[in-house]
């Protein structure tokens, strides 16, 4: 059948799904999510056994054994997920929330009120454990969810999503409120971008070239995330070994991820002792240093030459960009110029120079003094998140059940005209 | 020379803008806006000479007496652009707003901050206080503001848009601040619609034709407005003078705006006293009522019979459609499949039925016997507004100053790593 027929179908039974949904007890909506974390314990050898067919098949396709741990469920990564689950059924519910309200001159009593966004599609690459996160948060939050995952991930994803179905089924829920696009093509996915009328909104998670497809494509609206291309900026004034010792957790614990740093900025007057501090720390990890004239002059031969792309690119590795610059504005210039707006640093004991720095970076998270390894739900003391927005519109910075949510007005009269 | 490329040198210019805009003090803000206000005065013969202009070229044209009604200016009205223009230098600033914050077990201090959302894009029709109302809105918030105006209201735009400049100016900002796009054609509209990259959001006011066209073919987010397809349901308990008191009120007191209501439901119980009383009152303004069988064998043959199209459309005239259904789950059927989710009403002294309606109907406004007239920034207490959000990414309802900024975290450390 026609895929655009197929989705349209899915669409006006998850739009069905989620009015009931909407409605939905938190304490229903727990039990549903209990009763999915307790069968993906008792089906985690059906998952394994699922698994090990798109394990066998990304082999064979030559998948990197990167892409192959990440697609890989195993017992621990299965009681991993429940225990997720477990976790967002223990938050507490946004919807219904009163957010402000009183009464007008007229009389008329206006509430505005937190409800939830509808219907929400995410799509994903290879890693199966965003199926059921994903799915559980959008549940808690009241919305219906369309999943679309990778196709290494397609045998795993669909057993992950038949359980979780007949949990919330026997939950009390209409099954619908989670659904799974099965078809793994590119149509598929560009139908899916299109669903409007029924889709409220579109989260992609993944890499840049998936975000950039989907920003480019989507007629539906879509919160951008993940992509950080994220700066250190070591000040005149920095304490020197906070600063190698900042630079070096946030490129070096855990290079893969969004918040992880990409590129330092140092500043010239410091820049002889700074980087000397700097490449001491970064050579217990063996990270590559591309650095610009001045770096190379200061740090010798190792350096490798920074082109204007290495500014550019988020390395996600063992590879950290290196500029010398004049003062604060032109770090600051460096930054508007290069940032992706996720997580920026300032290293310093400058009162002004920190002050200016937050004032006029145009990032989600912008930090004094701490790693950029911070930005994260969990982090932020928000529990699990759906993704780090860096877009500007609905939300920004780590996203949690908060924002998966709409307000809605509710507006008692008695008769009221105007 | 290419569209794209003058629009992308604006784009450009109106981002550098931002980022000293987002920095100026209120009071540097405000000031401009008084001095924009004073232009307006001064400059109100320069002004209805401009827009002389458009009114000839416009009735050259055949431009409906509606339209070049809104398209025109005068005294008063250019007097009523100042006033507004200076009740937003009196609203409070929503830039810099501590919304929350705290310390963190490891002895982070975050805390979320409002900031403006950077760049905004415009894209109206034929009403010239637009220009000025908009521009103010986004000022005082913080944002760059890139205007696009309908051709019929061209030259009136270029003088309302070249004294905004010199005032804003004069009183210390970058006058590229406000912009607006002189070509009025629709590559131009669709080069905005995709200037992904220098536009943060772009928001349509107009009908419902413009809403669409921006919705399908913009690439940048877009905050849907304006459209609306309002009922208001008449339950069997309800006190059937408040009914009949009510939409009269929400059809005939301003026909063509969005507030106003299209379709009424009635209780199939009460439907014969409720509706003559009903058309009793609008008979008083002429209105053409278009009615189910039901209503047609109840009221007679004055009543032209409704087709499924009249349930979808928005008359904003006096012509009412009118169902009669037989319960409350039939009426909120109805307005599920029909509404635009911009204002539905209920009247009825039932507590369930008013507490069901509410928590069932999908919209920005659900009211309890009251006028969906409303539905209005300033009725809801928050002054001047930009448009009605009907959809439930980022702003539902009447977006006011708040509806027009961003968040940013800000995290102060002293050498916390992860």
């Amino acid at each position: 059948m026609d895929i655009n027929i197929v989705l349209a179908e899915m669409g006006k039974k998850a739009k069905e799904a989620s009015r009931l949904l909407a409605c939905a007890d938190s304490a229903v909506k727990n039990r549903a999510l209990l009763a999915i974390a307790s069968e993906l314990r008792s089906k985690t050898a059906a998952l394994i056994e699922a698994n090990a067919k798109d394990i066998s098949a990304g082999e064979a396709n030559g998948l990197s054994s990167a892409l192959i741990d990440r697609l890989r469920l195993t017992e621990e990564r299965i009681e991993g997920m429940a225990q997720g689950v477990e976790d967002i059924a223990k938050m507490s519910d946004p919807v219904g929330e009163i957010i402000s309200g009183g009464r007008r001159p007229n009389g008329l009593q206006i509430e505005k009120i937190r409800v939830p966004l509808g219907v929400i599609g995410i799509i994903y690459e290879a890693r199966p454990n965003v199926t059921s996160d994903a799915a559980a948060l959008c549940l808690k939050s009241g919305n219906a969810v369309i999943l679309k995952g990778g196709k290494e991930a397609i045998n795993s994803n669909k057993a992950i999503a038949d359980l979780m179905r007949s949990a919330i089924e026997s939950a009390g829920l209409c099954k619908d409120c989670i659904q799974l696009v099965e078809d793994t093509s590119r149509e598929a996915a560009s139908a899916l971008m299109r669903l409007n009328g029924y889709l409220d909104v579109l989260i992609p998670r993944g890499g840049k070239g998936l975000i950039r497809a989907v920003v480019e494509q989507s007629t539906v609206p879509v919160i951008e995330t993940g992509a950080g291309n994220c700066h250190v900026y070591v000040d005149k004034d920095a304490d020197l070994d906070m600063a190698a010792n900042i630079i070096f957790n946030a490129k070096t614990s855990r290079p893969s991820v969004c918040n992880a740093i990409e590129t330092i900025l140092v500043h010239s007057d410091i820049a002889d002792k700074a980087l000397a501090k700097i490449k001491q720390r970064l050579d217990e990890k063996k990270v590559e240093i591309r650095g610009c004239e001045k770096t190379q002059s200061l740090l010798g031969a190792s350096v490798v030459p920074a082109s204007e792309t290495d500014y550019d690119t988020e390395y996600l590795d063992y590879i950290l960009a290196c500029r010398v610059v004049e003062n604060l504005d032109e770090a600051i210039e460096h930054i508007t110029k290069y940032s992706s707006g996720h997580s920026e640093c300032i290293v310093t004991e400058n009162y002004t120079a920190a002050q200016e720095f937050v004032q006029r970076i145009d990032a989600a998270a912008v930090y004094i003094n701490a790693s950029t390894r911070f930005t994260d739900g969990g982090e932020f003391g928000y529990g699990a998140e759906i993704g780090i927005s860096t877009q500007k519109l609905h939300a920004r910075g780590p996203m949690g059940l908060y924002d998966l949510t709409s307000v809605k007005y509710i507006i008692r009269g008695n008769g009221q005209i105007r």
